[in-house]
């Protein structure tokens, strides 16, 4: 009997037939800069014209083992939200706008209902980015998946201004920093999280705990906030004088922060504000120190934003009008030169 | 005895190691339109002055279950140039430059040598493909991949002028097609391929078959070419009698040639070249039937070009300057308008 590549675990039809699911979800995302769509070699994308001499911006995440709690509890429409943010969320940081994402999606034994549902979410995570899903790769690798399980990898890019590149070169003495708050979790310290919740504390996905108001599981699948539109229009509001922004990822505000800090200064951040409450039954539940949580996880801030002295209250006006919760927490000091940029919690 | 993120199985200081060790390989990358290097929250590069009225190309592939014979082999330096050679392969069918590169490598628990002896080989493969490795993730997701498997996306962006993209708009009746010799497997049909080797021709990584004069192992890691350079050189060559470019990648040439056809037009292609040994070995080892073998392996044929009427001489003359093996095998005809665009061949 011939052996085909059926046989070896490799299903084409299968493959064809989420494509076809694909690309009205693809197309869904358009946006006007978009030349070309899913089904070719390759996604074409035009510059947008009113960027002067264009920056392209790109970076690449995954969601991390967020995804176990998808596969746990059967519900896969949140964590491409989650990819999309983990990339996007990096990609703003330097000022850019988003303009295209392409996405990874591999497992053992491909089942189309649940790859639609990531890809629908991932989808919809391009749209809430203003960005064009403009191709992506389903790899369908029998045996390196454990079944029922996949792993994502997403890539985003942006274009920015050379002129007006945010980060640490903007940054100065006495600039204000804003904190713009995280739906819980995001995608980082999920192995941590787990470890304590699962192993620790004996909790199932599917029991509620009071202090959080909703399921283990639903509290583990909030998606990751994405900051691209909200950070547009705190852009528009504040125009040069929006110095750097910090996404708040693995390493938490004390590991990432310091990306942004010029030599010879220090953030001074206020570390006051109420934490959603996930933070808490991890940092008990372990227990957890509180360094090492700080070092893990964002602990309700998503996203930092250093501004001009004196534009604090502006910032945060345009970022609640934005539909974010922020405050003024802090600013930058001068430390002495031999001291490595960092961030001093008070 | 409080919990930390190692605990549950992530060493952040073994990325950050690794971190290291890739700085100087990214550096290695690095061409003049790169803005910023890896270490930032996003990679920054310009756009080539000489591309009037830009695009962008954008592609994401991986390297399916070629990469178990790297685990199995535990050779680890040449699944980089897999993966880049597969997205790039994919972006300048467009006549796209490559422009820059990132990827994503996944792990249960991050070995710091394993990952750079792979990242070192995309490097390479940034370096013969002429673009810039400007980001990457490396993610450790503990339970999530076997101990000492990972798995690999590459994402590439290139840049082509608009009034230059290559595809079937351009392609006509009598139009030539040039082979461009494929180095072997490349990065498709794994599944099936191990499938035979070893269950049903039992054979080890290590033996070593007459026919193809290195061990089973050594061919199945053979690099997929990068056409990157030679597809630029016969770009300049042939200036607009360059009509289209085909990848042959999962599929087959039947799969991927209809991609470039335009409605009412087919492909007659010449399919009596010598193929490489590793073909007849699986062929005659599953046995695997000549239909399936040409819907998933791409026979010795890496890339079609698809040159004016007169020119695939020339073409054949440019590529092999660039150190390809080509040779002409046949045209386009028209067919009747009802008929899907299809390969015959001959």
């Amino acid at each position: 009997m011939p052996i085909t590549y059926r046989d070896a675990g490799v299903d084409i039809g299968a493959g064809d037939a989420l494509v076809d699911r694909i690309k009205p979800l693809a197309r869904q995302t358009r946006t006007d800069t978009v030349v070309d769509g899913i089904g070719g070699f390759a996604g074409l994308c035009a510059l947008p014209a009113d960027v002067p001499d264009p920056l392209l911006v790109s970076g690449t995440d995954g969601v991390g083992t967020k995804l176990k709690v998808a596969f746990a509890t059967g519900r896969h429409d949140t964590v491409g939200q989650d990819l999309v943010a983990m990339c996007v969320n990096d990609i703003i940081t330097t000022g850019a706008r988003p303009l295209f994402f392409l996405d990874y999606f591999a497992c053992g034994r491909l089942d189309v209902d649940v790859a639609e549902s990531v890809i629908r979410g991932i989808a919809d995570g391009c749209t809430l980015a203003g960005c064009a899903l403009v191709g992506g790769e389903t790899a369908e690798l029998p045996s390196m998946y454990a079944e029922g399980e996949y792993d994502l990898a997403g890539f985003a890019v942006g274009v920015v201004s050379r002129q007006r590149v945010l980060g640490p070169q903007g940054v100065r003495e006495d600039d204000e920093l804003v904190a713009v708050a995280s739906s819980g979790l995001h995608s980082n310290g999920y192995s941590l999280a787990r470890r304590v919740l699962e192993s620790e504390m004996q909790l199932t996905f599917g029991q509620t705990l009071p202090e959080l108001g909703r399921t283990v599981g639903e509290e583990l699948l909030v998606p990751t906030r994405i900051y691209a539109r909200s950070v547009a229009q705190l852009g528009a509001a504040l125009g040069t004088d929006l110095h750097a922004l910090c996404h708040v990822t693995g390493g938490g505000v004390v590991g990432n922060l310091p990306r942004v800090l010029p030599p010879g200064t220090r953030a001074e951040l206020r570390f006051d504000h109420e934490r959603p409450p996930i933070f808490d039954v991890i940092s008990r539940g372990g227990p957890v120190s509180e360094e090492e949580m700080q070092r893990t996880f964002n602990l309700g801030i998503g996203m930092v934003a250093v501004v001009a002295q004196g534009r604090g209250t502006a910032a945060v006006a345009a970022l609640e009008a934005a539909g974010e919760r922020a405050w003024t927490a802090g600013r930058i000091a001068k430390s002495p030169s031999n001291e490595t940029p960092h961030v001093e919690l008070l």
